[in-house]
């Protein structure tokens, strides 16, 4: 039978839980989340089951949110997260106020340099200031082992594995597989926003990348020549999704590339209305 | 009598050490320096006694450096540095090469916003990212309980204390007061490059700060009138100092202030040649 999870608001609170299990000897997970969880976050879950005890936070983190996006709307599901936390095993759920965490005269940011420069971080400034900012703070609040992220960020895990490391923490970062939906859509917690028809259209994103990974594979042809194949697929099968970048980078730094002869990471946002969509095919040589 | 500190010269190392400190129970002080050790640090590694294990880093810090400052030539004494550690009860000194905290790749940062406009952040720009980011990845490498800074570097303090504060590390940082020369002058590294003659006028930066902390308490004066009695006393008696600063401001968040009715922090620095000395006092309401 599954336990329900401790839940902790304060600071004080889960760290008190957290030292409570480190005393028995336990090894710590974190899994953190902005809540409106689904079967991503649950592989998460899954995964962090290696330690023997497993907090995840759901924290709707503001300074990763531009003046123009989705904060407000952002969607929120406390009681579905819990079960969803209660059925994957784990022990604590950190759910902090925003004041908790962002106090008056709270001013201290962790950048991580020209990461920022390419994909998302182009289209989003400051989104990747804001999320290694968190993280930092979640990693001195909960001094996890090991902490768990799943794949369709890349770029937020090449942020948080280069934050962890310049700053010297302790802290394993583990990176697990984008979960899809049957008809290969990565699972998103943006997804419930689409019409039935951008909804269908959507699912050419991993069409084109499962495509050009083919590919690539098959004759490592030119970035150009990728990225347009790429734009072609999305004209004839996304025609109302309006494509904010497809990019070919090197997977360490993120910076552009011109072959695909070594490793490549191909990464793409699309619009669909004012709902934004990401997904990405890493490619080995 | 006294027994030779533990040297580290590896992250891998001082982890281990403190670990092993840690499961016996031991609580842990952090005496971050840069090495060219004197009197107000020993006064630091007396007052990190209190905890059960004190660990020393000696690490010339090239991020807070800016290009045109002082970084070559910073004076470097490890041998007596070790002496003087090992006769103020120091168990492990952290001694690490440039190489070991800023591999190459090494991308992340952190800044603590408008507390560095004022005062020595205006004059030295970067030079508190430098600080905050190297004291978060010491905080991170030894894991103390508590830090322990001196009050000479004042805006420092308040960096590091927003830094702890801001990313949640769960460290008591330790504020020590400055320790003066017989003469006034606050003991520094960079004291040894003074001319005999600039050495004797360097008296009057606390001369003119003593005398204006009796004049607040005695009748809280606005503060154009204590700069202009700093200037004119500096005049008089360090005509060879060229003023970098004379500023009040809010101890708290170090932003100008116009009326000394409250607690104020009066800070100057002063170049004689190229030697840069700094001085403050802080003075009640």
């Amino acid at each position: 039978m599954d336990v329900e999870p401790i839940i902790a608001n304060t600071i004080k609170d889960i760290r008190r839980h957290v030292a409570s299990a480190r005393s028995e000897g336990k090894t710590i997970a974190l899994v953190p989340t902005m809540g409106a969880l689904h079967e991503g976050h649950a592989s998460l879950f899954q995964a962090a089951a290696a330690c023997d005890f497993v907090v995840a936070s759901i924290f709707v983190n503001p300074t990763q949110f531009g003046p123009q996006e989705d904060l407000a709307r952002y969607p929120r599901s406390p009681q579905a997260d819990l079960a969803l936390c209660r059925d994957n095993g784990v022990h604590a759920v950190f759910m902090p106020e925003t004041e908790e965490m962002y106090p008056p005269g709270w001013l201290t940011e962790v950048s991580v340099g020209k990461l920022d420069a390419n994909l998302c971080g182009r289209s989003r400034p400051g989104h990747f200031t804001g999320v290694a900012t968190v993280v930092a703070k979640l990693f001195n609040i909960v001094a996890p082992d090991k902490a768990f992220f799943g794949a369709k960020d890349y770029q937020q895990t090449v942020v948080i594995r280069r934050m962890t490391l310049g700053l010297n923490y302790p802290v394993e970062i583990v990176v697990c597989p984008t979960v899809r939906h049957g008809d290969g859509l990565a699972v998103s917690s943006r997804n419930t926003y689409l019409s039935a028809e951008h909804r269908k259209q959507a699912t050419s994103l991993w069409g084109a990348l499962e495509m050009v990974a083919s590919l690539i594979r098959r004759r490592r042809p030119p970035t150009e020549e990728v990225v347009a194949t790429i734009r072609e697929h999305l004209a004839t099968h996304a025609p109302e999704g309006v494509v904010d970048y497809i990019q070919i980078v090197d997977p360490a730094d993120l910076t552009d590339v011109r072959t695909t002869k070594r490793a490549v990471l191909v990464a793409l946002a699309v619009n669909f209305g004012t709902t934004r969509l990401i997904d990405n095919v890493l490619v080995g040589p």
